[in-house]
Formats: C-alpha cells, structure tokens, sequence
C-alpha cells in the first residue's frame, strides 16, 4: 500500500495536480469512478454479473475501472493522511461489535 | 492488503453473507458508502474540507466511511478475484501514457 | 414541476441555505440521496425488489429515498436554469437516435 | 410530468428494455448517470462550477447529464408506481418539520 500511495502521489506532484486534488474534489472523482463501475454491471443479471471476469473484455473493464475506483481512494486516504487498511480494519472491529455473529447469521438486515 | 482481504473475507463467512456478496450488491454497497462519504463534505467550503481532519468529531467521521469504502471495494476485488493494488498500479501506467507530464502538466482538462 | 421548483428554492430561501446551494455541493448531495437510495436495494434479489413497494415499511422508505433525489435535483436544475424535463425530452430525443427501436431490441448492449 | 413519464416508458417498451428495468438495475443506472454529473463539477472551482453555463460546450453536457438522470428517475418512479412530485413533496414538508425555519437559518448543521 505504501508504494501504492507513493506512486499515485507521484504521479499527481508530475502533473501539478495537487491544485485539484482537495478532499472535496477527490471525493466527487472517486463517486464519478464508482460511477462507471456501476455502469459495468447494472444490465446484468445476478448471475452474468457472478462470470463477469470470464469475458475477457468485461472483465477487462471491471479491473480497469475498481482500479480508478483504488486510485483515488488511495489518492484521497493520502491527502486526508489517513492510513487506508487501519482505517478498514478498523471499521471492521466496530461492525463485528455491532453485527455479533449470533445475531446476523445469513440474515439480510441492515448491514 | 492480504491480511485485510482475508479478514473481511472471513467477517463475511462467520455470518453466512457470502450469499449478499454478489458483485452486483457489493458495487451497489460500494456506491453507497461513497454517497455517505460525499455527505461528509458536500456542505463544506474548499476551505473548511481541507482541514475536515483537524476537527475530531468531522475527523472521525470521514475517516470511518473511508474504512467503510475500503472495506466494501477490498470486498468486491476479493469476490471477483482482482488483486486491488495491482489493478490500480496497472491503471496508473495506462494513464500516465493517457496524460504524459509535458501535456497534462497544472491543467485541469478532463483526467 | 414550476410549482416542485418554486416550492424548493422558497424552501432554501427561507433558511438562507442558497449559500451552501451550489451547483458542486448540490451535485455531491443528489449523489449522496442516491447513495441511499442505492442501500435501500442492495442485499435485495431482483425479485425482493421489484415487490418493494408491497412492504409498508421499506416502500416507504424508497418513496422517502425517491422524494430526496427528486427534490435535489429540482434543486440543481434550478439553480443552473436548466427545465428538468426539457432536458430529458430532449435527451430522450438524442438517444433514440443512437438505439433506434431496429437495432436495439432486447439487446442489453451498453444503452 | 406525465407526458415525460410516458414517453420514457415508450421509449423502454419499443425496444423491449422493460426486462432490464427493474428496480435494482434502474437505482444502479441512475447512480451511473449521477456519476457522470458530478465528473463535470470535479475539477471546478465553486467558481467556475457556478458559471458552467455560460461555457456553451461544458453547459451542454451539464444539461445532457441532467437529462439522462432525469429520465432513469423518472423510469424508476413509474417502475415502482411512485409520483415523483407528490413523492418530493411529501419529503418536503416532512424536512421542513425537522428543519424548522427558526433553528436552520444560515447554519450548514446537517441537512
């Protein structure tokens, strides 16, 4: 991950693109990516959308497009300096506290 | 990331949600989290959300639904067996040929 | 609609919120009220949500979740002086072009 | 509102779309089109987004953009039987209740 936010930093520093990259900025850029991910799945059906990485050119676009998706967010995590896995991990402590096992066990409820 | 992946992915198992965790739901989850993430700083000046982290409370906030975010995407990438870091190193190389330094440089044309 | 909109803009006039009312922060807010629009259909089947609207309760919420998009996007389309459904009559228009009824049937190609 | 609801209705009828337009994939359409909104506000100022109008080129796409939301809105209202004006409303006086005038003026506090 480190490297990872490195070389996006870099790539930003290069381009003079530190200007455009406010939090607000990078978090309408990372829904726009979000965006297009969506795009890539909404006239599937559940299970077209289960093979999806089998079609060598769909599943070309879906990677293509979670990693916009992982750039600007770790784009976004760094100007924040927020470290992205310990922000994840966690969130997840907190959700496992509020989903105990016992009670969300194959159960759809808000989660 | 590993240790992230196979902790989220384990999160899952232990409650029976592999069955929710379907790209479709997963990008749709996703896309969910972004939008709680975007009411973070919709309000906000250019101004006031640069420094959003120096206020605990806000602080806090954001940091939480960038977990969630990570936490959702880690997910997905997992789910359709894509490596996170790789797919956005891979993307990177793509758009640093798509936006070479001595063109893009301080310009805010479509990126 | 003239009267959705006038009712909307007095709404943010009233409470001085056309200060926060930008184009940018209206955008980021239609897209958060998706965000949970997008929640309340995730861990559904396709079958659960195209029946939705049968559970008191969660049709309520979605026609709550429905009202918020529609109201900032009355919003929005106010403040850039835009008619919300010319610009979808004439979308329309120009998409039909591009899927004439021919060659787009049933075909779930990128529309 | 009802000439455009069925003109979009007519529009997915003569192609035979309506098998693709259930609920869950039109809420996933719409995120889409939002998304590709808000990729015209990203890299503006509060400045420049303000008057994204006067640019002929950039207020044309602002206005396609909004079209496009405007039309799987409105298809995803009538796929599950919601007046899309009563519905934003409704929200409307319910918001103006816990926004009370008196208390929400000028303040950015949640909303």
């Amino acid at each position: 991950m480190k490297d990872l936010t490195e070389r996006v930093r870099a790539f930003a520093d290069e381009r003079d693109w530190q200007q455009f990259h406010t939090p607000k900025n990078l978090a309408m850029a990372l829904a726009g990516e979000v965006g297009e991910l969506l795009a890539e799945f909404q006239w599937l059906t559940p299970e077209q959308a289960s093979v999806v990485m089998a079609d060598a050119e769909a599943g070309a676009r879906v990677r293509a497009e979670i990693g916009d998706v992982m750039i600007y967010l770790t784009r976004l995590a760094d100007v924040l300096d927020i470290d992205l896995e310990d922000a994840a991990r966690d969130k997840l402590t907190e959700v496992a506290t509020r989903y105990p096992v016992s009670e969300a066990k194959g159960s759809a409820a808000k989660r």
